[in-house]
């Protein structure tokens, strides 16, 4: 099944927006072995479309559109789809009457161009969005199958998953299974050279490092029959591979560090606060971004000034004066204070200089201090981040919560 | 001049990476000028690879090709062109000679494979890679001009702002220049039925809606020969568009809420601190994203249990007891206490259900109050948002920023 994905939209010929949308669908395709072979990014131009489309139908058995699903005149997909096809436009009442809810639900009023998103190419499969007002729809004509897809990557992901495919399913005789292995704390190339006969030798499941965000992980992917189970091949090449890595592996998949520290917070009954300076409330912000959060998450105090540091925490005028706001002694006190006042079993309390401004030469930008504590046991440790004031808030994150993880670990 | 970008790499379409190479060259090439009608990704395959270059010399003036310039047998680009073009492989000594000074400088060994890196198709004119090991390349033939750059990001950007850049600015008779407007508090129907008319009679500018995260843009976009400034062209429709929308504009081309409201506080000298419950910290987090923050932002309270809020911000025990902790009164005294408690000048408070449990009939997942103080003036509105945790927190986060910004501007 050769299958083709054509972007519509002059956002991504203009570099306004990556084409994210693609790289999904491709993703979600490999894993049950449906063959992408081109990607085509068009703008909203009705001739460029119909040529794109006759390009398509000659090289490729399945076609997935995404985007100009919208009720503006630049939204040209159905249409033109429809007029390559030969089919007739209709209205397809239930999608209207959906869309009509749609507004309703948000206290907003149907305007009349939104009409335009419930018409379809005559003989279409509708698929609902749930997640905006464009459904979807399927299409075959000729051997060829049309699968038309919202823009918007939510309600593309939401359509995909829940609508599109069960469907495409069933043109597939293979299974791919991925498994991937998040690492933190060990840069490519040392993870590589430690599994590089691994590397190696294997072609089923193949494996594919990839180090994104200061984070390594290794994709082991492998293809079967659909009568085998491609979990079985991967199994014994995984459990190598975490041989050899040990604790710098920390999770699967969509595992993130805030989730796994989180998910053994909850799974202790343990509780925790967080204070925070350079990383202003990102640390917080992560943790809380996991369903569940605050049966664990407490309390979060984001002492940006000095003064909130001595109210707050309780740290000392006399600390702050002689070794300053960021060095490892007001970390300490950070860290003690928090606990104290939040009770909470763990705490993580970080200082630092993310920049532009505020760098010295004794303590330049990057400078961080991070201190962990898990009830009378106090872990400070300094790092040297590199990068833009977000690359730094973002690299102290992970670095706390990658200490606090390990904390964790060592003692339960 | 119509130029496609060809991306040439197996992991494009599995999904491993999205075609951030293709997005950042439409944007830099849309700066000066050139038209980008098409990307096009196919996957380390020679056939299909020809397929494409036979088809773009068919529609564009200038072919743009990224990745496939490595030392393995998958990196084929340079063969393909070559191939198609009917031109020989030569080896050029003087990039060979850079290659091997590369290695060196890394203390590493040079290997033979990476001698097919320094050979080219004769007549091309080669670009230096200072950031990694693959030269790139300029070929004309047939009044079609190929471009072969590197695939990872930083080698690419970097040879198209030193080498690439300035070939091709002589391309170009024309200047194009962008103005995007955001748009923060109507929705996409609703803005395009303000501004129909005008969208409808323009063609230069150009006027392109785009919705994303619940902010809406406007992108105009005018065209002029290199004689004439485009931003006059821009001017008048911008002003008309003002006119119509009013302060649902919050800004320009990269301003965010955040950026804006902060830069408004700096400017004005005033502090702010904030009191968050189900944004867990993203407030604060955005707000000390911006460089400079430190001057206006000086506490974040993150008070997730109800224990915090009495704590911190003296909400009444009696307050939680008769309305609950997601309650209009809850977040008037939060914002009281907060005042309080930090001395700020403004202050931002927010409570609500993020889910995606601890919702109920009367008081569903997406309820959400919202307070905002500025000296003794206080403004506490409901809001009901929809999506899962992550777009709660956002959207609630975009409407605390937004109506922190416009009672801001309502008294200075």
């Amino acid at each position: 099944m050769r299958t083709e994905i054509i972007s519509i939209g002059s956002e991504l010929l203009l570099g306004q927006i990556a084409n994210t949308d693609a790289r999904y669908l491709s993703q979600e395709l490999a894993k049950i072995g449906i063959d992408v072979f081109y990607h085509t990014v068009i703008g909203d131009n009705r001739v460029r479309f119909l040529e794109a489309l006759q390009i398509a139908s000659k090289r490729s058995d399945m076609v997935i559109t995404t985007g100009g699903l919208g009720p503006t005149m630049d939204d040209i997909t159905k249409d033109v789809i429809a007029e390559f096809l030969k089919l007739e436009m209709v209205l397809h009442e239930e999608s209207l009457d959906k869309i009509q809810k749609y507004f309703n639900s948000m206290n907003r009023t149907m305007d009349d161009i939104n009409i335009k998103q419930a018409i379809f190419p005559k003989g279409a499969t509708i698929l609902p969005n749930e997640k905006g007002t464009a459904p979807g729809a399927i299409v075959s004509k000729d051997n060829i199958t049309y699968l038309i897809l919202p823009g918007p990557p939510h309600e593309l992901i939401h359509m995909f998953e829940n609508y599109a495919l069960d469907y495409l399913k069933e043109y597939s005789n293979e299974v791919i299974h991925s498994r991937v292995i998040k690492i933190y704390g060990m840069g490519e190339s040392t993870v590589e050279s430690n599994i590089r006969d691994i590397l190696l030798t294997q072609n089923n499941p193949t494996i594919a490092p990839l180090a994104t965000g200061g984070e390594m992980s290794l994709r082991i992917t492998a293809k079967t029959d659909k009568n085998s189970d491609p979990i079985e091949l991967i199994a014994p090449v995984e459990k190598e591979i975490l041989n050899r890595l040990g604790d710098v592996v920390y999770g699967y998949d969509d595992d993130t560090l805030e989730g796994v520290l989180m998910s053994e917070l909850i799974k202790l009954d343990k509780t925790i606060s967080i204070a925070e300076s350079c990383t202003g409330g990102l640390i917080a912000n992560l943790l809380t971004n996991i369903p569940g959060s605050s049966r664990a998450f407490k309390e979060g105090l984001i002492t940006y000034s000095n003064e909130a540091k001595v109210k707050y925490l309780n740290v000392s005028q006399d600390t702050l004066r002689q070794w300053g706001a960021v060095s490892r002694q007001t970390a300490h006190e950070m860290i003690d204070g928090l606990l104290k006042a939040t009770g909470t079993d763990m705490g993580i309390a970080v200082t630092g200089i993310a920049g532009p401004d505020g760098g010295t030469l004794e303590k330049p930008v990057g400078l961080v201090y991070i201190a962990v504590g898990l009830g009378s046991n106090v872990q400070v440790n300094e790092f040297h981040f590199t990068g833009d004031r977000l690359k730094i808030k973002q690299a102290t994150s992970k670095a706390a919560l990658n200490m606090a993880r390990r904390m964790l670990a060592s003692f339960y």
